[in-house]
């Protein structure tokens, strides 16, 4: 850091993304991204866009906005649309948390929210996981805090019906909850249907994931008018013009396009459901993941280790250095050839482990 | 607002930007964009990304920062990438303004600074221009704060030489000095090539104007590497993967396709020389603006009232309701025979108010 950097940001960690190889050098399974390439038509919108970049995008992203209103059933002025969810969070954290108002998360999540916190300053009030990873939402109530929950949660991908989202929402008439539903597409419920009877629910979710547009970065957030209002206030103080215009255009197309995310999504929860039941077979034991990745780890084999081994068989996975996680490995969920591919590479590393007594 | 907003931000103006009507119903001269296309290597470039938005983009934005510290003779790691110029605005007021440390900025200059010195909290330390809305350099030494100066600075489009930058870095040496030059390429002189003698200056440049990609939203900053990394811990903590894909290809295209960026900005000083020579011929004074617009007023009408009738008559300038500027109009450099059609327009209501003795 420079002589000049700011004493409020000594003890910031910055966010540490997964790996970025490069693209056909490694069998990529760490960062959650969909096998599968956006829709056509969210292909040729963007093409076209990029043809009139010399003007400004919308600051308003109303064809974006419009879009999502009429796929959840709500008004437009209920969505807020963002350089990737990672912004909204962002401004989340920003509009809601103060000296005042920690921000309550589960103690493992997705590792954006503590380095948001500390880059805000609020402080962060991490309430622990049952043992077997789920989260209860007793724990959740009259938190004290605004509360963020990513559902499914990140990395074990379990997942909180649309009830126990209910109890937590009522459980903090005075805060607001922000629930993050990422990776919601691939099994879980998502609960954006309340946004309509609970003034203080944000519903936040990406196009990164499901629509296979992580590299387009869009995120929109559905809620209250008055919360969109909040987030509005934030992003029109920050980046007025944060979409552009070819990440719009292929946002709306993306959107529109239902049949292909259905197809996308169904390929994906299949593919996860029959790599849990081969890794099963190879004495795994995992979450039960709605997400499109899989949360695995293996009695002989620790996570970390297993973790290298695959890298050097040329398949990337991400593993978390954290105590309470460490024997695991989280595995995005890629084509059926390439989780083939994987099942295969971790039999031979088990084997080559039961050879040498490793 | 809701009721949960933070009493942090009860002050908040967010920024409001010129407007955005649909395409092609107005002559659009109010947000300094290029009326040129991007080049065309940019716009393949982007339709090729858009074909593999399913991996997130290069969260190190590798092939950008190399290809900004090409051109401008440093090493890639003196280069950090936004999601536009008012991205990095942010940042480097974040990293480097805090409760000891305001922000010292020109009273009139680009109206994003108070915005983002009110959304992060910090004082803003206006220091006046003189009369000819120049900006005197010995005004700014040892100005106690972080120095944001835009030159040439909107929007009086007057430009400071580079000899002028070096004495307000010299005399800030405790403070970085950023220089923010989204206007430099159409007459000005860029002053990066002094980011190797000095540890506390920062330039910003976008891609935005020269470069005709305002909805790609680009914009980079060049400085020491300490300075980088302050901004780049910032990045990394809000948002890692804030450059899209498609961005990053159309803009190293478009960075490396010099010989376009030359033409079009030689285009743009050549309609904005002979629009200024027709606007005085019709009794406009301006100031010897050296970016894509002009400064004007004229000694009939007020700054509002043309607005207003330009407007009627489907020509969109920027007018800025602040006293000591309420007499002017920003006019943004369109094509030749857009300008031709606006001072057609002004002349036009010019004998209107003649006749009606307005």
């Amino acid at each position: 850091m420079s002589r000049f950097f700011s004493d409020k940001f000594r003890d910031l960690e910055p966010y540490v993304p997964g790996e970025q190889p490069k693209r056909g050098t490694m069998i990529k399974l760490n960062t959650n991204e969909s096998p599968y390439p956006p829709s056509p038509k969210a292909v040729e919108a963007a093409a076209l866009a990029a043809e009139d970049l010399e003007l400004y995008s919308d600051p308003k992203c109303l064809a974006a906005r419009e879009t999502v209103a009429k796929l959840f059933g709500v008004e437009s002025d209920m969505v807020v649309c963002g350089n990737g969810s990672d912004e909204l969070i962002n401004f989340a954290v920003m509009a809601w948390c103060d000296g005042g108002r920690p921000l309550v998360s589960p103690e493992i999540s997705y590792g954006f929210y503590p380095v948001i916190a500390e880059l805000q300053r609020v402080a962060l009030k991490r309430i622990p996981l049952k043992k077997d990873f789920t989260i209860e939402p007793a724990d959740y109530l009259a938190s004290g805090g605004t509360v963020m929950i990513a559902n499914p949660n990140a990395p074990t991908g379990l997942a909180l019906g649309v009830s126990d989202i209910r109890i937590i929402v009522e459980g903090n008439p005075d805060v607001p909850v922000v629930i993050d539903e990422a990776y919601v597409d691939f099994g879980a419920e998502s609960c954006a249907g309340l946004v309509k009877d609970y003034d203080n629910l944000l519903v936040i979710q990406t196009l990164s994931k499901s629509r296979s547009m992580a590299g387009g970065r869009f995120g929109f957030a559905i809620g209250g008018k008055a919360l969109i209002k909040d987030l509005e206030a934030i992003r029109y103080s920050t980046n007025p013009y944060n979409v552009n215009s070819m990440t719009m255009a292929a946002a709306c197309a993306a959107l529109a396009d239902t049949e292909y995310t259905k197809e996308c999504c169904g390929k994906i929860a299949e593919t996860r459901e029959r790599t849990a039941k081969e890794l099963k077979e190879l004495g795994f034991s995992m979450t039960d993941s709605k997400a499109n990745f899989i949360f695995a780890r293996h009695p002989s084999i620790s996570g970390k280790d297993l973790f290298l081994r695959l890298r050097e068989k040329g398949i990337l996975v991400r593993h978390f250095d954290k105590p309470a996680i460490a024997d695991y490995n989280r595995i995005s969920i890629g084509t059926a050839e390439q989780m083939e591919a994987f099942v295969a590479a971790a039999k031979e590393i088990l084997e080559e482990n039961g050879r040498t007594g490793r």
